[in-house]
């Protein structure tokens, strides 16, 4: 069933709609993502939880490799992408769940047809996916209009994550409300946070560390996996058998 | 004893004739360094024993972190910078140990006063170090004239490097002659090469591991110590918790 909800978003009816709505075909760059996730209010945006850091540079296109400024020294910082723009996205939804600031509308709805079983998942969890942005009307017998999407996502992908979330909802089914609203949360910053494999610029790196220091846990992402591996001088000269 | 042969060397009046012979203070700078270690007649040297390289960055003025491009993929590569160097002083040093391409005149002869022990010690083992290009004479009772340096060293801390040699064979008087010839490499290798705190631009980073590629043993440094260490991606994945 996952397949047909896929296959649905990325049909070539849903593209060519993409296309009358003036949308770039590469609006989804990484210049895009992390616009989405700056100048974002934080209640506490002057906390800054981490050192300073300094880019070093981009390690196959998956890990940036920075110093970090700390007080005994510079520390040598290999940070995951994908899992650091993860955290980002993760706090940001989480943050503004449930307010107008949330939401984007899109200029035309996007109009979806679902299997029974995937319109009844949709229709028991479209309070959840209201407070996470998503506006979803009934449109006929398992068609769906989707009228507003999470303003993190953008407004392209914004709808193709749908096809995730129903089908992890899904497979969730035995999961509390509080687990539920956390999994569409998780759900969306995985699906919108940079890739590995996205080549990124010093400057997109300096960002993305930037909004990563202002997140209230920036040492790991939203799943429990690291955003960061942390190499001290001393460490770094134990593993060289440096006396 | 070692306080007392370095103190010589640093003593004002031998400045004041370096000063003379129109030394630049500044002439053992990393690029004069790596001069010394390059265009260097190997035997073999169309062998490059390592993968292709691209400079990162540097860490802490000591680490260089680079891709190492294998077939199977990038390789994150943190290269220690004074042990490659010491590695390619080394094999320079071994390979051209007994040639008259190993040794450099001096303009004027440094003139050097040791004490009894360290004279007996130095005759006792001038053989050795002409091999390896010291060119010493007698010149009075425990003075000696020092005509001829090893090329490695460069002109201004060629006779520097004869208090640390003349210690350590002071200390390892129940070595064999081989193990002596290898200590006195091993202390121009050490002695002669980039240490951890030289601030490298990226090219004189690429010279450094241009140099090391063509080394016979790359991956160690004389005493056994590491040149680099690999992180595979998938080593850096699994670090990460990625699946």
């Amino acid at each position: 069933m996952e397949s047909s909800v896929k296959a649905l978003f990325s049909s070539e009816a849903l593209r060519t709609d993409e296309g009358a709505l003036g949308y770039h075909p590469q609006f989804s760059t990484t210049d895009s993502q992390l616009r989405l996730t700056e100048n974002f209010d934080y209640s506490d945006s002057d906390k800054i939880m981490l050192p300073p850091m300094e880019v070093v540079g981009q390690y196959d296109d998956a890990y940036i490799i920075a110093r970090m400024k700390n007080q005994d020294g510079d520390e040598l910082v290999i940070v995951d992408q994908h899992a650091a723009h993860e955290r980002i996205l993760y706090d940001k939804v989480s943050k503004i769940r449930n307010s107008k600031k949330n939401s984007q509308e899109l200029l035309v709805p996007s109009v979806i047809t679902l299997k029974p079983r995937e319109a009844e998942v949709l229709m028991a969890n479209r309070a959840f996916l209201e407070e996470e942005g998503f506006v979803i009307e009934e449109f006929g017998k398992d068609t769906f209009a989707v009228r507003s999407v999470p303003l993190v996502l953008g407004k392209r992908i914004g709808t193709e994550i749908l096809s995730d979330i129903l089908t992890d909802l899904m497979d969730d089914s035995r999961k509390t409300i509080e687990e539920k609203k956390d999994k569409i949360t998780s759900t969306i910053a995985c699906r919108a946070a940079i890739k590995a494999g996205a080549v990124l610029t010093r400057e997109q790196m300096e960002r993305l560390l930037n909004q990563l220091a202002r997140t209230d846990l920036p040492y790991t992402c939203p799943h429990g996996r690291p955003t960061m591996i942390l190499f001290s001088r001393s460490k770094l000269d134990s593993l060289f058998l440096r006396s």
